[in-house]
C-alpha cells in the first residue's frame, strides 16, 4: 500500500523534511531500495550504501545531512527500532489471504463471528466458538469448541486453538502453533522411581517396572490482550484451571509452556525455552532462547535469563541469570573463566603438593 | 456428561459419604468450584478454599471432617495424583469433534476404517491405510498410505501419520505432531570433516568442502500399545527397519525422537527431549524436560535424568543422571557446589603458592 | 517398483555378479529380508544374518565371498552408506499422495503452476505463486502469496510456506514445518532492562515495567537449490531483507531459525538446533543436536559444534567446539574432565593450607 512520506511523519510523530509529498510502498535496506522504497539508514554507517542503490527517501539518524546524502526528503528518528516498529506496522505487506468466510472453510452452526471476521480455505471453526469482530483465522486453522477470542485475532494457517482456549484482544498466533493441547500427567499406582530420585536427590531405591496411568486435561489456556505466540509453539491446558499467559507477553517459536503454568505480563520468552508443568513466571521476564525452567518454579519479577540457562530451583525478582544449572550472571562468567584455567590450577595444586611434600622430608 | 458421587466412586473404587445421589458435571479447585463441581481437595491445606467455592461435593484426603467442612458428600482418597487419573478420565469434556465421517473428509477408497470411526472435516486417510475401531481421526489431520492403527486412536487436529506407520490400541497424538517424517541422513561421497572429528575427539583434518548426497529413508515409524504422543513432537522413520516406541510409552510436547531409535516400554519423555539417530533407551526411562541423546548410544532400564541433561555416552540400568556432559546426580550436585567456590578455590592456591614460595626464598 | 540387480548396478557404477536378472522391490537387514528384498549386509558382521533371511541377492562388502554365503547375486560396495544413499533413492517407497490437481485443493486463479505440478486435497497456493514443473505440493501444506519454488519441489502435508518465501530447485520441506514466520522482534519506547543487562553483563539497572511494541516483518525467506527442512522446523522472515539458506544446506527437524539469519552453502542443522536473530553461519558448518547460537554472532566456514553447544560469541573458520559456553572440543574434554576431580582438587587444597599453616606455626 503507497504512503507519503507527509502520512507516515504523521502517524509516526516523526520530523519530515524535503519533498513529504513522495510516495513510497516499501521499506528497503539502503543499497537494496527501490524508487519507491524508504531507505533505512538509522546509523551513519548505513549511510554508505544509499549512493548505490535507488531510494529518494530515507529514514535517518538525527542531525544528518540528508541532502548531501543526495535525498529528496528524509526522516529523523531517536531510537531506530522503536521508529522501525511503527514505520514496518504501516507498510506490512501481510500474507494476502483471502478476506471473508472461504466457501470451503467448515464454520459450526453455534459459532459466531464478528463482525468482518475472515475464515480460511479448510478452516475449521467448531461448536460455540466466539471470534471478535476483525479477526483473521487463516487458511486450514483450527478453532475449537468454546474457543472464545477478542477482537482483531490474527491466527496463522496451521495454528490450532483446542477447546475453551479463551484469548483477549490482538492476539496472534503463527504458523501451526497449538494452544490447548493436552497437559502431560501421568502417574504411577504406587510411589514411582522419579518420585523417590527427587526426594533423596538421585536415590530411586528399588526400582520396579510401573505403567503409567494418564491425567486428563480438565482446564483450558487463557491468554490476555496483545499476546503473540510463534509457530510451532505449543502452550498446554491446565490440569483442573486454566493455564494464564499475561497481557502484552511474546512468546517466539517452538516455546514449551507445560500445564499450569501462569505467566505474567509483557514477558518475552525466545525460541526454545521450556517450562514444565506448574512454572510460575512475574511480569517483564525474558527468558532467552533455550531456557529450561523445571517444574513447580517460580520465577520473580523482571528476571533476565541469559541464552540456554537452566532453571532448577527459585529465582527472586530482578535478578539477571545465565548457565547451568542457573547461577548470577557475573558469578557465571567469573565461575566460567576460572572453569577455563582449572586444568592448570590442578598443575598448580600438585606442584605445590610436591614443593611442600619435599620440605616435609627435607625437614 | 453428569455423573452421580455414587458412580464416580464405583467406578474409581473409592470410599464414598453422605448425600451420594448428588450430581456433578466437572470438576475444580475448592474456591472456582460451581454447585455442580466436585471440589478438589485432598489435602488439608486446600481445604480452606472450599468456603469460598459453591461445591456440595469433594474430593478429600483420608480422615478428612467432610461434614465440618460444610459439604453434603464426599469421596476419600489415599495417593491423590492416581485418583485424580480416575476422575479426570471420567469428567474429561474432550474436544467436542464432529462424530461420524465427515462430508469434507477424503477417504481414499481402498482405506479401511473400522466401526465407528470418526473422521473430522478436512481430514485425509490414504490408501490401504487400516483404522481400528472407535478410532477418532481429528479435522484436518493426515493419515498416510498403509498406515495401521490399532483400537480407539484419538489423533488430535493436524497431526501427520505418514506413510506406513504402525501402532497398537489406543494410541493419543496430540496436535500437530509428526510420525514417519523422514530421517535426517546424508553422506559425502568421501570421509566427511564430522567423521574425522569424532574419530580424533576435535581434529577434523584437512577441511574441504563437500556436499551432502540423502540417504532415503525406507523404514517407517512402529508403535506399541498406550502409546501418546505431544503437540509439535516428531518421530522420524527409520532408514531400513522401522523406529520403535514401546508400549506404555508416553512423549510430550516439541520431542524429537531420530530415524532407528528404540524405546522401551513405559518410559516418559518430557519437553524438548532430543535423540539423535540409532538413541536404544530401556525401559521406564524417565527423561526430564531438554535431555538431549547423541547418536548410537545406550540408556538401560530404569534410568532417570534430570532436566536438559546431554548423554554423550552409554548410560547403564538404573542410573540417576544429570548436567552437560551426564554424571550421576549426586556427583553432579557436590561437582557443582565446588564449581561455584572455584574462584575461592582458585584465590586459596595463589596464596598458598605466594606462601611456599616465601618460605623457599626464606629457607 | 521393482528393478532388476543389472539397472541397480548400472545406475549406482557397481560391480554387479552373478544372476544380476533378478528383480528385487525393496531393502531390508539381512535376517528380515524377503526374497524380493536385496540384503544390505556391507560389513562382514552383518553377514550371519544372511542365513536367517531369504534374500537370495545382497549388497555387500568389496571382496566377499557371496557365493559361500549362498546368494545367487550381489553388489559390491566401498563406502556402505554412500552406496545406500544411491540405493535409497532407487527403491524409495515414498508417501502415495494423490498425484495431479485434487479437486479439493484450492489454487488462486493468479497462481502458475508448471508442468506436472501435484496439489493435494485441501492445499491451498496463494495469488501469484509460482512453482516449478514437478513439484508436489502435499495433503494440506499451504503455499502463501508470491512464492516461488524451482523444480522438483517436495512439500510434505501440513508444511507452511507463507508468502514472499522463494526456494532453488529440489526444496524438501517436511511435514508440519514452516518457513516464512514473522520475526520475533520487540522493542521497548525506551532502552529496556535486556539492554541494559548485555551492555553490563549483568546489570539492568532500575527495572521499570514497560511494554513491546511488535517491529513488523517485510523481508521474507530465501533459499537456494538442494536444501531439506525437517518436520516442525521453523524459519522466520527477515524484518527488512531475506533470511537466507544457501545451496545444499540440510535442516533437521525442530530446527529453529531466527529473521535476518544467512546460512551458507551445505550445512547440516541437527535436531533442536536454533539460532537467534541475525547470526552468521559460513559454509560446510556442522551444528550437532540442540546447538543454540546467540544472535548477531557469526561461524565461520567449516565449524562442526558437537550436541548442545552454546554459542555466544563468534567461532573463526575450522573450529570443531562443544559445551556451554562453547570451547575448543579438546580444550573442553580437558576441562570437564578436571571439574569431575574438583571436589578432590578442593580436599587437596584444604591439606595443603593445612599444611603450610602448620609449617607456619611450627617455625
Amino acid at each position: 500500500m503507497p504512503h507519503t512520506i507527509h502520512d507516515i511523519a504523521s502517524a509516526l510523530g516523526l520530523e519530515a523534511v524535503g519533498d513529504t509529498s513522495i510516495v513510497i510502498d516499501g521499506a528497503n535496506e539502503p543499497a537494496d531500495a527501490s524508487a519507491t522504497d524508504i531507505a533505512l539508514a538509522m546509523k551513519p554507517e548505513y549511510a554508505a550504501g544509499l549512493a548505490k542503490g535507488q531510494a529518494r527517501v530515507a529514514m535517518l539518524w538525527e542531525g544528518a545531512d540528508w541532502q548531501g546524502l543526495g535525498l529528496e526528503a528524509a526522516l529523523f528518528v531517536g531510537r531506530s527500532r522503536y521508529a522501525m516498529a511503527g514505520l514496518s506496522q504501516i507498510i506490512d505487506p501481510g500474507q494476502h489471504y483471502p478476506v471473508g468466510i472461504h466457501p470451503s472453510a467448515y464454520v459450526d452452526p453455534t459459532a459466531e463471528l464478528g463482525e468482518g471476521v475472515t475464515v480460511g480455505p479448510f478452516a475449521m471453526v467448531g461448536p460455540r466458538a466466539r471470534i471478535g469482530a476483525g479477526s483473521v483465522l487463516g487458511p486450514q486453522c483450527f478453532v475449537g469448541a468454546d474457543v472464545v477470542l477478542g477482537e482483531a485475532a490474527m491466527i496463522h494457517s496451521g495454528a490450532r486453538l483446542m477447546a475453551r482456549v479463551r484469548a483477549g484482544d490482538r492476539l496472534i498466533v503463527q504458523p501451526n502453533a497449538v494452544i490447548g493441547g493436552d497437559g502431560f500427567a501421568f502417574v504411577t499406582p504406587e510411589v514411582s522411581g522419579v518420585e523417590k530420585a527427587r526426594e533423596t536427590l538421585g536415590d530411586q531405591g528399588d526400582v520396579k517396572s510401573q505403567s503409567w496411568t494418564r491425567i486428563h486435561t480438565l482446564g483450558a489456556v487463557r491468554l490476555g490482550h496483545d499476546v503473540e505466540v510463534g509457530s510451532c509453539s505449543t502452550i498446554d491446558s491446565g490440569t483442573i484451571r486454566d493455564t494464564q499467559i499475561g497481557d502484552g507477553t511474546k512468546i517466539d517459536n517452538q516455546v514449551m509452556i507445560g500445564h499450569n503454568c501462569i505467566i505474567g505480563n509483557d514477558c518475552l520468552l525466545c525460541g526454545h525455552v521450556g517450562l514444565a508443568g506448574s512454572v510460575t513466571v512475574g511480569n517483564s521476564v525474558v527468558l532467552g532462547g533455550k531456557t529450561g525452567v523445571s517444574d513447580n518454579t517460580t520465577i520473580g519479577d523482571n528476571v533476565i535469563c541469559g541464552a540456554a540457562t537452566i532453571v532448577l530451583s527459585k529465582i527472586p525478582a530482578g535478578r539477571v541469570m545465565l548457565g547451568y544449572p542457573a547461577m548470577k550472571m557475573d558469578q557465571h562468567l567469573d565461575t566460567y573463566k576460572h572453569l577455563r584455567r582449572l586444568p592448570r590450577l590442578a598443575r598448580q595444586v600438585a606442584e605445590l603438593q610436591k614443593a611442600v611434600s619435599n620440605e616435609d622430608t627435607s625437614d
